[in-house]
């Protein structure tokens, strides 16, 4: 059953913020996939926890590294930590028993981290970085594996400002914080990170470093693992400091091991990233393409150009199809219609690019795009039309909420490749997706956008809302996932571009790295965690 | 002794292009350094090369592999790919009695190379790849280690285009290719790599890929790190291929351990690199900061406003003296030294910046970095001097062989760190440099710059000539070494920015890594190649 509990939120908003249906999403649910059907909630009193399995001498050591406080195996606790937001996460955290830890621990310094990981090797007890909690791939789900129990670690405090250095343009912080936080501390110095990726709300810093996320102006700001200068990881192996100057070419950049090792080599303790100063002027633009092959040739020849935006998306004739029905701000959707089709643009492809700077910078380098843009007949929407996506640019997971509350199957998925091979990719994914959802009605909706765009190619969002089968929840996901999964290997390309490979991606890794690359780091993840303590499951399976 | 000999060049042209010192440059090397004094040659006929130890198994075994132009024992090939340019490599090659692999091989293809590699595995061999020959610090030393021979790797016939994608911007080779021969061939189509480091004319694609490399105009086109997509590589354990996709959050980034290993983890057979269109227009010009520290200021302001240019290197008071004195083209001495007494920059510090793009791109960028250039009491020398810089930006190597026939000892060092720390480094590596290199005259002349500019530092660049001790050739260098890298070391720099590893900065690997960071790659090491035939001696000691 997929409904909602009370007290122990599976929900994306604190608080939460709910976004209802509107007639038009309804009409427009109902003609693309079926109509909406209320499902029941599941009040918190009918919630069953799995009980701890800590053992007292587990627990004792733990309560004597962190104190009093830094150890809590009640039920409230472990079930706000029983795992992210993947379908999975969600199909059980919203239902009447799920799964949790065994315990969850709040370190407060790297040498806690260290402590707990040597008691646990110790005392055979497996462990799960918990930042934000936000994964969508079952990275953070708790999985004792072969050990007698699992606990997870908070850092909620472990969450300051360690150092800004305005000089170098860095701060170094615990992974604990958020980005709000994080941007709200900078912002009063009039810095900013620029790393705002749709869970932006919730996640953490460390979980950016730990699963190489990227934020949605990533052109012009970088990926996560682009922005990390210097990171502090817990191993059992003990310490390590990476990371020493801006440039190096001292041998293999381990770093970039520790980042995107999903907390299965080791825990992130401290990160130093670089940060930018916040520009004075931001201009975000709704922008419409005559065809979505139009869109994706001037999105390349932006960037072959080196005429980009800092902020790009390109949403496909479905994704637009979606926007302008339902959620494009600053217009009405008859006005839109006529202003559109007086451009000969209608049933064409949206898009929006953003522009950050100096006035004169943006006032540049916009012209510098909209040479390219004019030449592939795109027609602006203005600023109304940008500031409303940028203004709802955290809204999808309340969405997703709603559509889950609504009887909808919902999932996103995530992939990148060359700009060659976007288009057949595109297609390989929709038609994976519809033939593992067969349904009698109009069957599953599936829409997708362009974004995070590179010289070399760029990634592919694809949302699917289908009917959903309650009666077989995790086989009709599987099947789905595993169809989408499969093309994205056979056009060859990766596996994920932001969401990390957590759970649900670990048996396509191999496609992706190869045996060899599977068997290194299976001798790197023995070498670093002995024992197999560290968050097994994820990342290598 | 230092001197040369006449067939086998251990000089840097190809053909050689002897540089002269003119009167000028004769004058203030007496006055900053010292007299100059001719060494003898040695011809030829004196030099002998080490009797070769390859078993007959072995050259049969190798034969079989590579068929009878694959497999070169004569002493003259052997000499040929006797070390790289490293001063310890030229002081031993311009002996008379040089080191040398005892064969060379040349593969054809990737399976060559895994043949090869099991063969030496087997057989008690061991590796040292040898693309361009170009490494100053001594990662091409043929080290036998505790093997039976060592041979070197030629790759001069795995040289060749394999792929370009005008799409998705990428270019495919083997690891042999030279850059003046892709950019011929990627010319004629109006693409361009655009990674220009000094060794350019004699460097290959594979060493770029294996140093983390960084050209001239890395501000722009970025590190060779950087450029990378996709490698494939020969070892022990086989195959691997990585880099599936353009921004991948699958796992850690196993490209990023192969990138820098310098040939001790595998041997990279292919290279898919990034490409750019040709500019349309490109302005390199001269500027005169009136001070060192507002040049560096300057540097950093137009890189934290992001104004940066593609090109950007900073002189110190002493490199902007000598070339200023000796080397700046397209001004006379006496002209320049009014012009710049006139705008009351004299002694100041002397840049290059260059500016690639469109017309209106290279225009509005230029606007952009010279408004923060004006605010820092920046002057132009105009054009003329950066177009001088640029013509003679490949000439530093022969210049070297110049210093050394005249009986100079001339070394140059790199790192970096990030801008705050950028002034007192400097000082530190002057300081242990001078202690190092005690003289009765007037000391080693010692000049640097600032270059290869990011986001949170820049890499320093210093050049060292002083007088050279010829009984103790390699004593002398080593103390300076020595001091030059335990300051670095010591104010926590990286200990090369682009030179890489190598055998000379091994032994500072752990303080940059840490001790768990060298057990982490030993564990690599170990994995990859158990028989530990790749490359002894380099990266790892």
């Amino acid at each position: 059953m997929i409904g909602r509990y009370d007290d122990v939120s599976a929900r994306w908003g604190i608080p939460e913020k709910p976004v209802a249906l509107s007639d038009t999403a309804i009409d427009f649910l109902t003609e693309k996939v079926g109509p909406p059907r209320k499902t029941p909630a599941v009040p918190r009193v009918n919630i069953v926890a799995p009980p701890s399995r800590l053992s007292a001498d587990a627990a004792s050591a733990l309560a004597n590294i962190l104190g009093p406080d830094g150890l809590n195996t009640g039920d409230d606790t472990r079930l706000e930590h029983s795992g992210g937001f993947s379908y999975l996460d969600l199909v059980e955290r919203r239902g009447d028993s799920p799964n949790a830890p065994d315990a969850v621990v709040f370190p407060a310094s790297h040498e806690h981290v260290q402590d707990i990981i040597k008691v646990c090797g110790e005392l055979n007890v497996a462990i799960v970085p918990f930042g934000g909690g936000t994964s969508v791939v079952g990275g953070v789900r708790p999985e004792a594996g072969p050990h007698a129990a699992v606990i997870a670690v908070s850092f909620e405090r472990m969450a300051d400002i360690l150092d800004i250095n305005e000089v170098d343009m860095t701060v170094t912080v615990g992974p604990g914080i958020t980005g709000p936080t994080l941007e709200r501390l900078l912002g009063v110095q009039g810095l900013t990170l620029g790393h705002l990726p749709q869970s932006w709300e919730r996640a953490t810093i460390g979980g950016y470093v730990a699963t190489r996320s990227s934020g949605q102006a990533s052109a012009g700001y970088g990926r996560s693992d682009e922005m990390v200068e210097k990171i502090r990881v817990a191993t059992p192996r003990g310490e390590f400091r990476l990371g020493r100057a801006p440039g190096s070419a001292a041998g293999p950049d381990l770093r970039q091991l520790f980042i995107g090792s999903e907390g299965a080599f080791g825990i992130i303790t401290e990160a130093t990233l670089r940060i930018r100063r916040v520009p004075a002027e931001t201009r975000y633009e709704g922008i419409m393409f005559p065809t979505y092959l139009g869109g994706l040739n001037a999105f390349r020849e932006l960037v072959v150009r080196k005429a980009k935006a800092d902020m790009m998306r390109l949403s496909d004739p479905q994704e637009s199809l979606t926007n302008l029905t339902m959620a494009v701000e600053g217009m009405t959707a008859k006005a839109l219609e006529r202003y559109l089709k007086a451009r000969k643009v209608e049933g064409g492809s949206l898009a929006i690019l953003g522009w950050e700077g100096s006035r004169t910078q943006v006032h540049s380098r916009r012209d510098d795009s909209w040479r390219v843009l004019r030449a592939h007949g795109a027609v602006s929407l203005g600023k109304k039309v940008g500031n409303g996506w940028e203004h709802g640019r955290f809204s999808g997971p309340y969405l997703r909420d709603t559509l889950l509350d609504n009887g909808y199957m919902v999932e996103t998925l995530e992939t990148s490749t060359g700009w060659r091979e976007l288009p057949a990719l595109r297609e390989a994914i929709r038609a994976a997706i519809k033939g593992a959802l067969p349904s009698d009605g109009p069957g599953p909706w599936i829409m997708s956008h362009l974004s995070h765009v590179y010289d070399t190619g760029g990634s592919l969002y694809v949302t699917v809302i289908g009917e959903r089968n309650d009666a077989d929840l995790v086989g009709q996901w599987q099947a789905a996932k595993q169809a989408a999964c499969e093309a994205i290997v056979e056009q060859k390309a990766t596996i994920t571009h932001h969401h990390a490979v957590g759970r649900d991606h670990a048996p396509y890794l191999a496609a992706e790295i190869g045996e060899n690359g599977m068997e290194l780091l299976r001798v790197i993840k023995n070498h670093l965690d002995p024992d197999g303590i560290l968050n097994p499951g994820a990342l290598i399976r």
